[in-house]
């Protein structure tokens, strides 16, 4: 007799009742029906944490006080009914510890983004999955929408030519006013230094923006010259910022990101121009890519499972045909479903991995570094990409 | 010891490989994790019937050849086993006969639109439902996006005046070439008389519209004077119409619906205006409402958690703060959770119910039955154009 | 010695002091700086039209008390000094008196629409005309408007196919109130049957919408079946309709417009499809048509001189490169040029004539008659609802 | 017995046969009919320039070889038939030398832009132009535009509150190939360092992108910190740049100016940040502005001479009612209508003036210097703005 499908048996850190993001994850891990949560511990308030697993359908004794005790309990288990991997939504300062401790025991840790709070720990972290065989996920949620795929095909296959420019904002307004100081907690913790590094918007957005215009681009920015700035009196961390930069193929262009540009809501926005033409992708109309060849004529590049006119690795991550908008959730489901299908059937781990995570951490190192001069990134990455096929489930 | 939270135990009928729509309802049903499939009848074809419900993780004795064995199997299951409701994504004629036998059951019924195929048999179902105390709910998935309850919301707090008119158009492409012919299913039952019923288009998407309309109204469409179309040359149902309509509350609108639009998507739109102003609204844009008043003042209601300008029961349909993109399973994600909340919980049902059902196929027969009253144009043009080259300066 | 070019000399009959489109008929007329008014008689009130006259940079003896006045002045001057052509800038039920006369004296006519009030008077006129070989021009802006007649070349080289569905909708808002009844001329005259003729919001606008489609279809709209409504308590014209109709080429269509659609500007949109696409265009974003073909791929044709993909006939009624909006007086300055030119030099007159006039007429005509068949929809619904809160688990 | 208008007698050089921005200053100048073009000289090439100017209904006498001749021919002539105000519209080497010599002989001077090629060559025309007395209007067509007025009037009225952020983007891509060496005209001066002067695409669109970001703000750019480059082989002046810049206000923002992004057409967009909101204007859709309040709430500010919501300044340049789309003739226009009017009857000139010339050098200079290091721009001003009302008709 046949068996039924296996699902990937998730825990989660982090994501308790008022947690945005956590909420997220999970809708975005369900949405498939390869994934089952079988474990958390969602928040260090005890009572939060325990109706936060009950609420989810968890058992009280796979519902944990901490991130260690979790992993202590999960280990005595029998291998059938442990987690395989390990979500990380959790501030900055955590994402590290945490996934070198999963890594350890041999669990796959889906972690938020930035991967950790310094290009140092992240490198280290990188060494240690790759010596446990650990798949990684980074939760760079923008490349998971199928448009953005197609415009990074378009660019490899040449349809623009050679890249000359790169244009990448990211716009946020919310923390236009002092929200840290009315007890917010989204924006209390990355205002802190102590739990989101040194870095506040470069770190939660900018890291997007950059790692956008470089997976398209299927180039890396190699030198920047920047400017951060904090709006809000009291506020220790970045808020805004913009960036020159070049790269490796001898593409310039400009980066900005900030938190203070009042009433916009989240918009990322990439465009991009060869010799021949250029794209134009907006994450808040995320089912369109816009394609203007150099002769003017403009194409509307429209997402639906039907659309003969997108490429294949478009088509895999779309679930409509043309006309039913899929959005940010089914651009998250997108990551993991590939990395649930990487862990459960070997297939090829497309989920932006830690290599993203250090470039991530290079870009934000140099951002703080640069004061208006150019600034090389940190290119010493381990020499051997820890996202590799080998990883085993 | 606390007990974790109850899903509700949904089987389905239909939706196996290549079926569109079944995946969609599965992915809705997923999204917020109150739902679990435990049982279904996916195809009259036992492999595919076999292989869909192993890819969904069912075991293969609930994984039923047809409906009939479904309902007799499941019934003899301990009751904290069997199902509780049952999804009907099947062709339109048996849509009423598996939810009568389901209701006599007292099993719960979600499905697919049309709710039957003439108005006298959904009237029965009504009755049926009512005597057996189940819940009904209609995919009527254009309702179960957030915006358009702020559009009803709006009108009914009185935010335009008194309405005066409403336009809704549901423009389609995929049937302006006579696919039925080259083998696809979706198209080969929804031209079919003996399986779609008397209407093609008008059940389909025409449904859609007119129900819409008259939610957004808050008013019943008492009259209309249509036309009826079939565009490909052997095509038995209509496959595009129009109908100008009446309300109880007097405003006239115009209703079009076709599926020969060639290049058009999924463009279902709503335009109602009333004293002080109008609103509009597109589903492939659902994250805007565009609110115009009197004086040419136009604001865009944008969805998100986070807007304060939103309604209640319009925030409560969202899962993502602005700028983070909701779509077409979202909107049908926000049936089933309220559809699996009103029976675990005995929240109120807000899902579209058999009456709705009721209502399209009052519209699906008076269109059927409407034939224009024609006035032809004057044609008693002079016998030479005056507007010929002799003129002379 | 090189004589400087001619240019035009014109009379203006309206348009004074207040009067919205007379100032949009001179700024059209003076754009491309071949016509020079050179009379005019601006207003029945004498302080205005001498005021309008002399702010235009007219002699006095050259602004004239009213129309019969200004046709016997001109006579009497010498023939290279008289008007050689006359804008009528009216209320409607003046436009064919005053283009009689003009025609009788040999002065060519550019009249705004509708061409008059009835169709019989416009079909004499039409004879009139052609007997004293006068050009005739029609003030259907939005025929001016280069991409419709892309839109037009389009469909007549066959790009859609056979066209099957023209849909036309005209929205304002202006007399969503009593307007008329706080003093305002504009909303005065065209609510008064004495001047608007028997029609309001059909002559006014509905003839742009019916014109506009005939254009682009190259096909006669030959059948209707209409609703006409007033919602303006004591407004004794139409000033809101619709119409489902057919063309001689048997493609069928909505036609909608309306002046109470509050908080609705100027919103003119036209969609076509044929068997092989679509095309749409919004005249309040007059620089783009939207091309859909079948398989979905969308194509936006923006207007600019330097754009190849545009037709020949597109490209001459434009006057800048790509991204340089023209807009609503480059349209009409359009009709005028070649209203100008054909008077000049003998080219071909491509303005909208009198044929459009007459056609209008038929249009407004049959609207008046039309009245619909009317079916009830099914009341009949079972007298509990069903979707009842009794429903348990 | 009354005098009709007067009209402004206008000169021209440059502007002939092919000459894009020729045909456009005329246009513009001709919509409102209050200014009359009396002689020019427009082409070096004699046949071109007696074509162009007989074309324009000009007496040969009146149609000079060049601008020298020009001003000796009309010196003598009477008063009342010389011109009284000369547009400039030659390549960038020929603005100051010809401003000179015109307000030398009393001439009011409308020139394209930049101002000069350098910034003491500007400095020095202010000083002229205010020991003459003479008018001077820049063509900074974008500035015409009412919705600039209304972000500008809106800003400084406080509706944002303090401004922070700034950014300001001009994409276009008509120099992304090598235009200049198939014989394009205006590709080859534009790319030639002795027509052009030292910078290419920023003297041609920075200057605008630049004086639109301060004109709006209501504050000076002080510093930036840029890079420039130039993409084609061979060509020896930028035609791609971008700045990260500090205003007097301690605004941050982007300013980016490129001729190489294949596709774009004309594509200027200003989106300027404040403590409670935020306004975007695209000159491509030049008729919203898009005002979003720090809530979320977005207005679309929609042109309109019958929109009570836009200030007085904003409805004086207007001409249409809502819906009547207004574009770049028209932004032009207003320039040319201001200039007038403050010649013929002494009003205000609200029409840019040698101040942003002035400016406009010392962008160009700072970015020329910068090589991504923060460069102070060039505060030194005349000590008095030339552009006062003194001027005398």
């Amino acid at each position: 007799m046949s068996k039924p499908a296996n699902r990937l048996r998730l825990g989660m850190i982090g994501g308790g009742e008022g947690a945005f993001i956590g909420a997220v994850h999970r809708a975005a891990a369900n949405l498939d029906g390869r994934i089952q949560l079988v474990c958390g511990s969602f928040s260090r308030e005890p009572g939060n944490n325990l109706r936060s697993g009950r609420a989810l359908g968890l058992a009280d004794n796979r519902i944990y006080p901490d991130w260690q005790s979790l992993l202590r309990g999960e280990a005595a288990l029998p291998p059938a009914e442990r987690l395989q991997a390990l979500t990380i939504a959790t501030p900055n300062q955590l994402h590290v510890p945490i996934a070198e401790a999963a890594a350890r025991a041999g669990i796959h840790v889906f972690s938020e983004k930035p991967a950790g709070i310094n290009f140092r720990e992240v490198a280290d972290l990188a060494r240690t999955l790759a010596d446990n065989g650990c798949h990684y996920g980074l939760a760079h949620t923008y490349l998971g929408y199928p448009l953005v795929h197609q415009a990074r095909d378009m660019v490899a296959a040449g349809t623009l030519g050679r890249i000359r420019k790169i244009y990448v904002d990211y716009r946020q307004g919310w923390l236009a006013d002092g929200l840290e100081y009315s007890g917010n907690k989204q924006a209390g913790w990355r205002t802190d230094p102590a739990q989101a590094g040194a870095s506040g918007c470069m770190a939660d957005i900018g890291t997007h923006a950059f790692g956008l215009a470089e997976f398209v681009a299927g180039q890396k920015i190699v030198r920047l010259c920047a400017e951060l700035r904090s709006h809000i009196d009291g506020r220790q961390l970045d808020d805004d910022g913009a960036a020159l930069f070049r790269t490796d193929g001898d593409a310039s262009g400009v980066l900005t990101a900030s938190q203070v540009c009042a009433g916009e809501e989240n918009n990322l926005t990439l465009r991009i121009y060869g010799e021949h033409g250029g794209l134009e992708w907006q994450q808040m109309q995320p089912d369109v890519l816009i394609h203007r060849a150099a002769n003017g004529d403009t194409r509307l590049l429209r997402a639906g499972t039907d659309r003969d006119y997108l490429l294949p690795g478009t088509r895999r991550g779309l679930r409509l045909p043309a006309g039913h908008p899929e959005g940010y959730l089914e651009a998250m489901a997108n990551l993991y479903r590939d990395f649930a299908d990487a862990i459960l059937t070997g297939s090829e781990n497309s989920v932006p991995g830690i290599d993203h995570g250090l470039r991530g951490m290079a870009f934000i190192e140099a951002m703080l570094a640069s004061h208006g001069n150019w600034i090389s990134l940190n290119e010493n990455l381990p020499t051997e990409s820890p996202q590799s096929k080998e990883a085993t489930p």
